[in-house]
């Protein structure tokens, strides 16, 4: 039922269908080129709440309830949530899902965290532990700015390298096979690598994690026997301008050229021109927002058939970093196919 | 299959085996009455690293290794680590495992992490997506300490329901079915859901958690449509003495009386008598290391035929409770069968 192709990389013959997906964003994400793709743009940055911290559960709450609506299902009919998010504990998770009582099981992969829940969904519905899994992650600009970087009212100046934490979140629901696949499906999954070649600039998160995302496509591509022209895109999570060229290049060094198919979310999210973004967004809700706001209605509406979904994540902890640590990256795969009787 | 027997809840007809486990702990765990249990206790809290947090990633590289030579696996075998622990961005993980070069999916659920672990090891093996997979977790009493409550230098008082965050670590080895199950495997999982009364005292998490704990037990036994005797113990996390107390009360009044076969690894890490550990261990390193070093061994060699494990988590956050949020509790399971053919 589920092949194991290569060591962590695997293909679902009978895959989990997609039932339904939602994506929240905030009021510069929905000022930015892909604004109009967004279930629902928020123009509050507390979302109603008292700190950013509830606005982020807040966004988080919304989006799976928007995904739920979608997907014709109540809550009691998940048998459980991968969720996951920036925040120490990730407390947007904790305290966004609490109340919907879904069984939840916490996942931490920095901005792969989609890519992640939808790997471990992918697996646990296709196998018939569960017959619905959500897939749900979240960031915050404020949130995770004060958490990783400076204070924002210390005013810091943000080098050209350094990218811009999304305020989004996304949320994917997915059915076990029933045997009569049909729509779009999670075919194939490669779980990332640690790989670390010793950045340790915060403002270069592009460069942490590019290693990481072409170790994860190349493998992918080897085990499965495709080359990057097979699929209508390659989508990385936010490798942002920066890292998104050092991907290309490293991955033509193994002899894939990537350019042509090749898109990343964090360099779609914002105009640099005029959003004064730097290299483009970041952060968990960056690639799971345009997954949910973007891809999948594409692969719905017929304009792709097929993509791969490479979440990138740095690895990055401001107590390791003060202790002189450099910033380990990874990157987690998901193949997204939109299957026909 | 794998079997959905209700919502959150599997069981697995076709096990998993355990092929390899280990525990090391500090030196305070190494004095307690199950001292003798683990493969290595080491005397320095430092582990011969810098700081407390490198000497947590240490911890867990030396418990994987171990697991993996009684195993008789190399790393190069492993199809994907499922590993996390309560540092901030689960760095004790993401450090300790980066030099192996084994796929790895991070995971969050505070201290019931190795029941999350084996919980998610379970499928990914029993369903081919890999061949082994290991499940990994640590915790250390000074980066918890630090990062959760005081500074330790500060040296603030411990009230009577405090537990103490144990230095240990664990690694379990499963190993995809193969047909002839023999050893002890896997043979079932209940995912546990945020269970949260309103427990706000970051030195009283035994009462935070207890709930989830009876909510996770309660929710397998009617699924599974058995009765706690049936099982040769039901281990808890860290409840600690007080915790423990409010679980067989909670549970009494669902109609289930656990109090004969009920063990719980944070009442038995310490002794509270000579050691001023108050109500008990706690961390994820509590559960998984008397898991590895005292239950597995245990279920080997025939004492034990059948154990619920049940890893116990605070999905407490110091921000979320700077800004009056209360701790909700998460409790994993899994069930643990020595098979015979």
């Amino acid at each position: 039922m589920i092949q194991n192709m290569a060591r962590g990389v695997f293909q679902l013959r009978q895959p989990p269908r997609i039932v339904g997906y939602g994506a929240v964003a905030g009021k510069k994400e929905g000022e930015g080129p892909m604004g109009q793709c967004f279930d629902r743009v928020e123009p509050d940055a507390y979302f109603g709440q008292k700190t950013w911290e509830q606005a982020e559960s807040q966004m988080q709450q919304e989006t799976l309830t928007l995904a739920l609506a979608k997907s014709g299902l109540t809550a009691q009919s998940l048998g459980c949530i991968l969720a996951g998010d920036l925040m120490d504990q990730c407390i947007g998770s904790t305290f966004g899902l609490r109340s919907f009582g879904i069984p939840l099981l916490g996942i931490y992969g920095a901005c792969s965290t989609m890519a992640e829940g939808l790997l471990l969904s992918s697996v646990l519905t296709a196998s018939g532990a569960v017959t619905y899994a959500a897939a749900v992650t979240s960031s915050h600009f404020s949130t995770a700015e004060k958490q990783f970087r400076y204070p924002l009212s210390y005013g810091g100046q943000r080098p050209p390298t350094a990218q811009w934490t999304c305020t989004a979140s996304g949320a994917v629901i997915l059915e076990q096979p029933d045997g009569v696949t049909e729509g779009i499906c999670v075919t194939g999954g490669c779980v990332g690598k640690i790989v670390d070649l010793g950045v340790t600039d915060a403002n270069h998160m592009g460069a942490a994690m590019a290693p990481a995302a072409a170790d994860t496509i190349a493998r992918y591509l080897e085990a499965a026997g495709t080359q990057p022209h097979a699929y209508d895109a390659i989508v990385t999570g936010d490798l942002g301008l920066v890292g998104s060229q050092l991907l290309v290049e490293l991955l033509q060094k193994q002899g894939y050229d990537i350019a042509d198919v090749h898109q990343d979310c964090g360099a779609m999210m914002f105009d640099p021109e005029t959003q004064d973004t730097h290299a483009g967004g970041s952060g968990c809700g960056c690639s799971a927002s345009l997954l949910c706001g973007h891809f999948l209605p594409r692969l719905q509406q017929k304009n792709l058939r097929q993509i791969l979904f490479v979440a990138t994540g740095a690895l990055l902890s401001p107590t390791a970093s003060q202790q002189g640590e450099s910033i380990p990256g990874i990157a987690h795969l998901v193949e997204l196919t939109r299957m026909v009787r």
